[in-house]
């Protein structure tokens, strides 16, 4: 089969030159005889696939001095246990919950402490960011936690919450790399990288320094205090090199691309390709307020909830190399993941088969 | 550069053919028109991936039914606090320190509870193993630990510690699928696939089913919970999909090269080609006890302590393709890990260099 257009929400596309140079590399890594899986993680070779790794995001992210960069594994849904146990030094944190993703990560930071849940959109089914301007911030929160783009529900932070002075807490999972970011604001941000970066199994996880502590509860494992990683440079046991490494290709993969702020047009293209289809289909709809629409993740629905048409659609659109589009259960209906390394070809190609799908259904 | 003799503790060499196949199947996993990195986790396709991993493990191990295999991250250093964490039911095990690795799990586990070392071979530099025959086990330990292999220094347990009842839990991490191994021995066995069997990143947790409890401490990270694991099918959030599909074609090389009982014929040949030339080698000498010399691991050293020879003998050897030799820094001198995807050529050439740099540098 030839490659398809994969609309998957994670893992997802990656950029086609990555893999083929992944391929390339795969029994001799620039001449060092092994695959970067049998390099040892002390030797010189990888020592610089992961430091130029971690240059390549500082540069492209702008990440200051100030702050370390920890590859870890895991994925976010191990960060949502170890950031409480890293973090909550007052036994608080606020979170604002605006999909499955942040509540699970309030619901895990009640095993540490105090989780409030200040701010919600679950009442329509996360299809909106809540207004966050004048959120009842805790006096003694240590941090206030949010989501940054909604994966499952296609809905992204356009304006950060007013934390009212306390450190912001990010995951970025489904986001990252997507547009600039100004990573001063946050204390600090993680994101799997199994969506706009790499393969699963690397969360990076990217932290003020003086965030980092040593007087954590006794019961904290070694592995998950970030003093332990940052000390050894994400070295501390085997990292997950193979993922590294082609998040690094992937880092460099960006910089061709032009960056962040060159993402962000890339991505605005595509996701107004899509969004301007939808808004004038008489068939398909977004589900979700404008104002708070994701540049990812943009689920759709038949504007009759018609569930054995959307089935339909499905079907066909897989059969047509359009792959991965049904929506997530708790959504229904269609998602279309458009990460960085979708081509706006394949947002055309969609859009052209979906106009011809609606002709054909009318 | 050609490819190399890979001498690696690990990440170490992985078997050709599996790295040909992985970079064949890079852009289109078996007409799917994606990489396997690209991949949803919940998709049919991946799901026979880790399925069909997970049957030939079991097939491999003959792994009685009444034992999970959960695919898991984090490495054998977040065991050691896993295991505890899951298995301390009365709050007690009793360790057996064999190296490093065993006194970094001992370690970790007195944050969970009352961690006894019952017997060490510390004071010789960890080069045996302890007479394991009549140990003081502690009468309400939850489990006896060790670690069956010890990469560093190479020693092995020929014969298993007589836990007068009490289940046995062991890190296998570096000689998993060399031979093969009673699962009913044991509560549990895991391994970080680094060495043995696919790309860092993966930890393998084979767990007797009756041990999998939901009773834990609240401060227990989701998930560091194996019923978290377990009952999601080492699906509760993304796992290391890449990674898992890389063990996967290593069990089916393993199946092909014959199993277990082959790869242990296969493995004691190459060590004794290696072990008989240092016994009668006037430079060099292994640093274990004779009885419990490891199949995977071998240190050596040269017999006057010449740190300048053994590193002349490294540098040498590495320019002549045999990589990866130096001793780790609490041995010190030389170490030859010859894992089950090293060919017996790859020893006997190494045994030949060695032979010549022995007379040259008589």
């Amino acid at each position: 089969m030839a490659r398809v257009y994969n609309f998957s929400a994670g893992p997802s596309i990656l950029p086609e030159v990555v893999l083929k140079q992944a391929a390339e590399e795969m029994l001799d890594y620039k001449g060092s005889g092994q695959s970067v899986m049998e390099m040892s993680h002390r030797s010189k070779v990888f020592d610089d696939i992961i430091k130029e790794a971690e240059k390549d995001l500082r540069d492209l992210m702008k990440i200051p001095d100030n702050y370390k960069v920890l590859f870890l594994q895991g994925g976010a849904s191990q960060q949502f246990a170890a950031i409480p146990m890293n973090l909550m030094k007052n036994g608080v944190a606020d979170f604002i919950v605006t999909g499955q993703w942040a509540k699970k990560a309030w619901q895990e930071a009640q095993k540490y402490g105090k989780a409030n849940k200040i701010a919600s959109s679950e009442d329509k089914t996360f299809s909106y960011i809540p207004d966050c301007s004048d959120l009842p911030i805790s006096e003694d929160a240590d941090y206030v936690y949010i989501c940054h783009n909604n994966t499952i529900y296609g809905t992204t932070f356009k304006e950060l919450p007013n934390t009212k002075g306390k450190l912001l807490v990010a995951d970025m999972s489904s986001d990252i790399l997507s547009q600039p970011v100004n990573v001063e604001d946050y204390g600090l941000i993680f994101f799997g990288v199994q969506k706009n970066v790499g393969p699963a199994g690397v969360v990076v996880v990217i932290v003020r320094e003086d965030l980092i502590r040593d007087d954590l509860p006794e019961y904290v494992p070694t592995m998950l205090k970030y003093k332990t990683q940052a000390d050894a440079d994400s070295l501390y046991n085997t990292p997950p090199c193979y993922g590294i490494y082609i998040c690094g290709l992937v880092f460099k993969w960006v910089k061709d691309m032009g960056g962040l702020s060159a993402m962000k047009i890339h991505n605005e293209k595509k996701a107004k390709i899509l969004y301007d289809y939808l808004d004038q289909s008489k068939m398909f709809v977004g589900t979700v307020v404008e104002k708070d629409r994701s540049l990812m993740n943009v689920p759709f629905v038949t504007r009759t909830h018609d569930a054995d048409l959307e089935a339909k659609f499905v079907k066909e659109a897989t059969e047509a190399g359009f792959v991965n589009l049904k929506g997530h259960r708790s959504v229904g209906g269609m998602r279309a993941s458009i990460y960085n390394a979708m081509p706006i070809e394949g947002v055309e190609k969609l859009v052209e088969f979906m106009k011809k799908f609606e002709e054909e259904n009318a």
